[in-house]
């Protein structure tokens, strides 16, 4: 057994500033025997995720809790099970939970319980020689089921209402958007390069593509919807998000996924100038998966079978290797990803 | 016939600092003879509005129009005609609409086309002797339709939810909180003082009133209602309703009325930190009552018959004469009024 591991801690909370690389530290800690109820695990895959921003704050008030410094970064990810002290899990075995930002690490059963994953802690994945582990960690993780909760819960789109769908190639809304289609609703995505509109309207068969970094953002798409979109699925916030509603009239709603241009200042809370909301009737709604988790179970079935069917398809951008999480996670806040992040450990079992 | 006036004018735009007395001037001018399609007014009542604020503010994307700082200030009010070459209109009418923050005014055919209240523009009163003018301001005027809309049109209480209204003694806050009542509503309201709360309480009929100056808002709203209210009347906006928002759990709606806590500081937009939005999966909703003005005569019969069964009570904070109208203005940010703010220039009329 090896005994010796290397991980990626945040140095210190960052609050009113934006993420650097010299936020990040890789050290290298011994590995202790295991102890009774513990198992040892080797990093398959993590996801890197936006909302993982708002545990680096050491805002204690906020809606996720804070990283413990002291400690490795951890978020959802697949590993191997290398050795078992704890019933339920075996040497050889692939498992899905949150797992620390660490080639190797030691959990105990308390930690598996105070760390669980929408209502489930780690759990068992059994794997067919074609799936990638990644999959949990995307369409069929965090981001899928905030993704269908936002969409299937939430926005609730008719056939042939019109959705604007901020960072629409980015994880949550390359699915958010995806959804939109089945269920009948045409579907514009915002997104700042050619290469990003290509994939929304042609791989993902988006009605259109708009680049949010037009000063001509409002027209743009009030020529293609005349009486302003129906709906606005937002991932991003600020002067995009402004320019959106400064579009759309009574009745039509706003629903707010994510409000990434904020999450570097949160300091100063996510603020919305709610003068089109006012002005012109918006209904603006709020959402977490954890508000639908009764439905978790049937969520994940539907977006497996979707993604079986393949009308969902599974945009990754793949980072490899432990010290490439620092960028990787930087990368969601300029616009560097297309569909979800990933960072592999695991060369041969990811690529 | 009288040869001059006396007339309140906005000396200058007052963008980002608080409204003051001195932004204000009267001042005498003549008044010239009638001319073609021109009637003489004596003003009798004028209706003093928060969204005032906003046509003060000389924003041109705002969404109320902004004042002409080379005509008097105007507003919601009655007058009585003194002369007319006008078809339509004769000499001893009382007439209800945009009227001049002046003793006597001129208004032409096309400054009466100009400044439409709601779907209507100058129009005829026949009172009976029992009836005030100022009721045409207040549960019939732009407040109660405001209440009306907000209530019956957006917030749609449903039996058994509880309603926070914020600014309960004010104008619409009161119009606002016994609708909820006659839909079956429980409503606690929301304003600074022991008299106001003991009127919307005893007068009434709310069923229990919180300072919203408490230190423990949030735990004295939660000890009234332990689940969280299922609906936020909104009419001021900032800390407060922070506060209050902070208290609501999924499925519960906002429903944005006003925010006169910002309207001093409208450069920085209307600002809401979403957060609670975010977490708690809460509707927050806007509306204007320009969205439903084809429900307008509808609801103005409904009030009158609410007024005359007591099922709505008008209550009315009156000032007397032109002179009055800066400090009633200044008032209503300062929280000096119990419901519908009136400045009387006709005291046997309306005392």
């Amino acid at each position: 057994m090896p005994d010796s591991t290397t991980s990626v801690y945040l140095k210190s909370y960052i609050l009113g500033d934006a993420l650097r690389a010299e936020h990040f530290e890789l050290s290298e800690t011994a590995l202790r025997p295991l102890a009774d109820a513990e198992v040892l695990l080797e990093t398959v895959c993590l996801s890197v995720d936006p909302y993982l921003r708002g545990c680096m704050t050491g805002m204690a008030n906020y809606y996720v809790p804070q990283l413990d410094l002291r400690a490795p970064i951890h978020s959802l990810g697949v590993a191997r099970v290398l050795d078992s002290r704890l019933p339920g899990y075996a040497a050889g075995e692939l498992v899905l939970g949150s797992i620390d930002w660490s080639a190797r690490s030691i959990l105990s059963a308390q930690a598996i319980s105070q760390r669980p994953v929408g209502r489930r802690t780690l759990r068992r994945l059994a794997l067919t020689a074609q799936e990638h582990p990644s999959r949990y960690l995307g369409v069929l993780g965090i981001t899928g089921i905030t993704a269908f909760f936002g969409i299937v819960g939430t926005a609730k789109p008719r056939p042939g209402e019109t959705m604007v769908v901020s960072a629409a190639a980015g994880a949550v809304g390359s699915v958010a958007g995806q959804i939109a289609k089945i269920l009948g609703a045409r579907v514009i995505g915002l997104t700042s390069s050619p290469e990003k509109r290509s994939v929304i309207v042609e791989r993902l068969g988006f009605d259109a593509a708009v680049d949010y970094r037009s000063a001509t953002l409002p027209q743009d798409l009030l020529e293609l919807v005349p009486g302003g979109p129906d709906i606005y699925f937002d991932n991003v916030g600020g002067a995009v998000s402004q320019a959106v509603m400064s579009t759309m009239r009574h009745p039509a709603r706003v629903v707010e996924c994510g409000q990434i241009s904020s999450y570097d200042d949160q300091d100063g809370g996510w603020m919305v100038d709610i003068r089109p909301i006012h002005r012109h009737g918006l209904r603006f709604e709020g959402f977490t998966p954890s508000l639908f988790s009764e439905f978790e179970p049937a969520a994940l079935a539907q977006l497996e079978h979707w993604l079986g069917t393949g009308q969902i398809i599974a945009l990754e951008t793949v980072h490899h290797g432990l010290e490439s999480l620092p960028a990787a996670m930087l990368g969601l806040f300029r616009g560097g990803n297309i569909g979800k992040t990933v960072v592999s450990l695991d060369q041969p079992a990811t690529d």
